[in-house]
């Protein structure tokens, strides 16, 4: 996410309470995860494990609870709970805003586009020209959406991440500024939900098409035409290539990176990255061919031990 | 798809722009795929591996990629993409019909059936007596609806077929015009996504009841008193005769028949047509009996082959 | 359930046109299953394994298909079919009500929720304070929902039970008079489905986190800060402990508890009740060590036979 105009690190810091390291002019853009941060972002890390990882990213302002070395031309939030003041940020630039209206005002709709009745449309929404949006459907502020889209009914766009910090007195949530992105020519199905991303983007590739009841979540990317059949659920964070072919009830751990034209076949558990251009199946994730051998082995089994049983006497 | 009047192997032929092989008042009736095509109906066919089936179907209208001989009493459509012209053709007799009111003026709704708040009911939408449509339930246009049924919250009846060509530029989409035909006292639970057929009927049996979140694929069909527990998904053209029971989170692949009275265990991975009067388990499908032996083998392994090496010695 | 005002043996038999045993004028306060019976409850029982078990309850009025001994201090309602004398009961003291506005005139709703747009709020409901309910969620009659509470956008709670007695003419539904209740700080992510209870509560417990396309079963009672990930299927019946994780795709059998603490990975079948404390993995469950050992071991599992069969000849 990018704040509406730049602050600086002494307003920043005044909105969370917190000491800052730099020059209290030092110019601050917006605020995002590890993965999609730029220069002028904000960048929380809360454990020494990704010190590192953090300080060298390409944020140039790190809201850290330890107060280390600031790298050069960057500067530093000390913060006793980075979490709970990222939270704080997301809160006062990104703040939830109730919708008296069932299609936002400030959404913005093309020409030749058409919304069936029931959908609910937030706030700053934008809709590409020649798309269809079925009955009952949700989007939420912020999504974009491209042309000749299709989103059939009870799909909902834009819920929160499923992010949560295991605190000593439950599950803290960390708050979702981001976005959904559909691009050209993507149909989904009914009953899908898809996650906005935590402070950068979930997206679906131009020419994409999803089935009914598929779970995207958060900041996930996938890409251009890939086909997902019913019920699968690509986790958080993850990236699908190109081309990728996923079947039915498929779920993948979140994170991991699916190449360009693999093919999932149904009900596979998706456990690690696996490259393109091969077919997979099975939980944990085997090529097709390997695993079904195995299925077959497994079947022969009891003759197989019979046998060897026998010869040894 | 039957047309609302009898056209003319001409008009049609005109309306896509091809040539054609017969009379030019050879009367069409309708058009269909495959599975059910009539007389008088148009088939469309655009791979040599189907124009045998095709040209010996009951259709009398052949839309095909090569001028072959025309059987006897029948004529062709000789078109460049088959495909293509089955959508135009299709675009024209089934036009989506955009709804300005959330409950259509040419829904039939019949005595003692309750419509909760917030349902969208597409055109021509026919519900039979004393039926119940909890709240936001979205049901498409054409949708035929018995009595005695009770539809949950958040499903969706009639969206589009997931069914794609793939094409150098991308996935085109077959155009549906088929519907979903729900016969009396059945029951469908919370958030299911029933498909449409892409031009016949997608059905579900008398007295059969779905738990919530099922997936139900175009042009399949459900028999009657068939129980169906939550978050399976039966594929599109499948066929389940009479009193089968399916358990929690069983997938299928497309176009495949289960017997009746079969049942399904939970998980699993229907991969191939099952005979009815029994129990099955796992992906690949077997028989449960075979498949939890294999399982329980395969927890014994690893004394198994301890004990075969130690003899070996 | 419990009565509105208590009622008397003699006007419930006259309601269900029975034979009694016990005082006409014995005191009867509502109607629950086993599990969640207390002194005054009608029970229903119309098979002979379970008499003793009903006649021995805490329930006070045995609704029953045969003319036992009734137990000192109770009562007895001696019916030819008790399942369909107890929908009797229950379509009288609690008649499903139709809602002709989309926000229930009789709903509570506290300070500081917010209700988006679209939604559907049932007679009784009552929300509490801070609470966040997304677009086009539906809420069914009866629901209880507590403080801090965000429900995202699709979800429905309080669908009927899916619970069947097989008729020789068809299924009979169990009709459902229980409710659900989502304690304090509670997520619900989009589309999910929480089943009412048939008589008692469908509770979800405060802190836990629930992700999206979830289905709850009626009857089921959620711990604390539990949390659980996407498209995962929780039974009818089942108990989860306080602190349980479940990854994505799980499924449980109806029934089973889940042991405090307890974490069961992605697209595991809970086929048992399994104790607190452990990671869990497969269908049918195991400990995750041990399941991911086997099929280590039948990955090796070719070469292993080879390595046999060599050494005999």
């Amino acid at each position: 996410m990018k704040f509406i105009q730049p602050r600086t690190l002494k307003e920043i810091a005044s909105l969370i309470d917190c000491e800052y390291v730099g020059d209290s002019s030092f110019e601050v853009l917006g605020m995002n995860e590890f993965h999609v941060v730029t220069a002028g972002d904000i960048v929380f890390v809360d454990h020494p494990k990704y010190y590192d990882k953090a300080l060298s990213s390409k944020a140039t302002v790190v809201l850290i609870n330890k107060k280390v070395d600031c790298p050069e031309g960057k500067a530093l939030l000390i913060s006793d709970d980075p979490f709970r003041d990222f939270n704080i940020l997301t809160t006062h630039f990104k703040p939830f805003q109730a919708s008296s209206k069932a299609i936002s005002e400030s959404a913005k709709i093309g020409k030749g586009t058409i919304i069936q009745p029931n959908c609910f449309i937030g706030n700053n929404v934008v809709i590409g020209q020649n798309s269809l949006i079925h009955a009952n459907v949700s989007i939420f502020d912020d999504t974009i959406i491209g042309d000749n889209v299709v989103i059939q009914s009870g799909t909902v766009l834009g819920g929160n991440a499923f992010y949560y910090k295991k605190r000593p007195e439950g599950y803290d949530q960390l708050l979702s500024s981001g976005r959904v992105v559909i691009k050209n020519d993507v149909h989904i199905g009914a009953s899908c939900t898809i996650d906005r991303g935590v402070t950068g983007d979930t997206t679906i590739g131009a020419g994409s098409k999803l089935d009914n009841l598929i779970q995207v979540g958060h900041d996930t990317i996938i890409g251009k035409k890939c086909l997902i059949a019913s019920q699968s659920g690509i986790a958080g964070c993850c990236i699908l290539e190109d081309e990728v072919t996923i079947w039915g009830q498929v779920g993948t751990n979140s994170g991991i990176t699916i190449g360009a034209k693999a093919i999932i076949l149904g009900q596979t558990g998706v456990t690690k990255s696996v490259e393109g251009g091969k077919t997979y199946f099975g939980t944990p994730i085997e090529e097709s061919r390997a695993k079904l051998k195995e299925l077959a082995l497994l079947r022969k089994l009891p003759a197989i031990i019979k046998d060897l049983k026998e010869n040894e006497s």
